[in-house]
């Protein structure tokens, strides 16, 4: 298995910075009273398409070489990804073959279908989505493109967390969300370069603990029926992502429900921003 | 009638640099599109206490000296102001007296009181605001501080504009909103001076169109009765906002309550915001 490390990192950065918002880093003394401590936010969800992973999908679309490229990309997703990966592939003139779940949230569907992309929809299961995607590959020659267990997703992702650190390079902790561990393998290894000192703590729901009890396992735990409202954080990790978590991560905590969506009310009023509750 | 100029707007930067956030100006591709320009915003949502009022009120207190501000200062203000102020005074020690209307938004009545004001309420009416305010400032000799028809502060919510053309000084159009002049005719300043060529429209609600009338008149013509939905938006243009007003801006256009609130909703939608209808 080869895993991307930090020069990767700084080869996406070179190729996403041409396409996508340095977003901005926000403080608020108000949250900081609360928590006794000082919070920088890295507001990627001021980021193209809603969401950081418009870093990875940019970054895997320019990667591929013109011959590959024109044959277009392809993904099964219900939310971000989605609508990342059909605006990179519009920027390039390629097209995006994107499986959504029929299930799937009505603005995402409108977010992906506005970006160009042809839209197959198919049963909310990942046997579904799956098959249903692997028959359009063969059929159209799409590259997959992977939402997080692909090499150069993973190197975009880490983009944010190196912007982060550059502008703000003595934080004591750095708190990144996991779901599939795309961000969070992406930040492990800009985290781990720029900072060696600095804990790298992620974040996610009890409620879809699998990364949490992965970690404590040393082994894939996949996920199975989880339950909570952070719809993006649903998803098993991926073999690349958790080679670098197992190895750089420092601990993985879980939050419950209540907090979640106190954090985001909180974020609400007092920055006047609205997060998603990944 | 001593009106602010331009150096001031300078002064009052040096000093209000030290306390405000600089905020981020963002832009959205998808709102360009639906536009069919290119839109930048200057995000003063984000500023301390939540809106731009906190430049103009950390200007006026700064700029006291020590001898005054021993004394306080005071004010009657339904909203952002009230809570600017009381947080600029406390940053610098001392006492911020606010009178406001029993029937104020919870929201700023408790943050008015989270940065120590002494509140004191009256009913809500110009007439009662005034009289409660005069008498507050007989008994405790507080520094009188409107929020806007005051040299200190127009000079202070000058700075906004000014860092947004120091950033992005190829402007065709500024857009400011208008109620009682204080952003506006601060902003006139800074436009006027770094970028003579570019055009600066003040934005009014329909059902609130005493600036609209007065630029026409060419005199200020109070605002009655105004009926909307953006409540920073209700009170008459001050004198010195006024003089500046007339002759530094260029047009004063009236917009729809409806579209106050699809604009409210599309920058929360797409750019994931929240902005008061003002």
């Amino acid at each position: 298995m080869i895993v991307p490390t930090f020069t990767d990192v700084i080869d996406a950065h070179a190729r996403v910075q041409q396409f996508a918002h340095g977003t901005p880093i926000l403080t608020s003394d108000s949250i900081d009273r609360i928590v006794g401590g000082k919070i920088y936010f890295k507001c990627e969800n001021f980021q193209k398409a809603g969401a950081f992973k418009f870093r990875g999908a940019i970054n895997a679309v320019m990667s591929l070489t013109d011959q590959a490229a024109q044959r277009g990309v392809g993904t099964h997703s219900s939310g971000n990804h989605a609508a990342a990966l059909a605006l990179a592939a519009s920027m390039r003139g390629i097209a995006a073959h994107v499986v959504m779940p029929k299930n799937a949230a009505d603005i995402k569907k409108k977010a992906t279908a506005s970006y160009g992309a042809h839209i197959y929809f198919c049963e909310p299961t990942l046997e579904a989505r799956e098959s249903a995607l692997q028959k359009i590959i063969s059929e159209t020659g799409a590259i997959e493109t992977h939402p997080y267990n692909n090499f150069d997703v993973i190197a975009g992702q880490g983009t944010a967390a190196k912007e982060l650190l550059e502008a703000e390079p003595d934080l004591e902790i750095v708190l990144v969300p996991v779901g599939g561990g795309g961000l969070l393998s992406g930040s492990a290894l800009s985290v781990r370069h720029l900072v060696p000192g600095t804990q790298l703590i992620a974040c996610e729901p009890e409620g879809a603990d699998d990364a949490y009890q992965s970690f404590i396992k040393s082994e894939i735990v996949p996920s199975t029926n989880p339950k909570t409202i952070a719809d993006g954080l649903l998803t098993s990790l991926g073999e690349l992502n958790f080679a670098i978590i197992k190895e750089k991560v420092d601990q993985i905590v879980t939050v419950t429900e209540v907090s979640i969506i106190q954090a985001m009310r909180l974020v609400w009023e007092r920055m006047k921003i609205i997060i998603e509750p990944s």
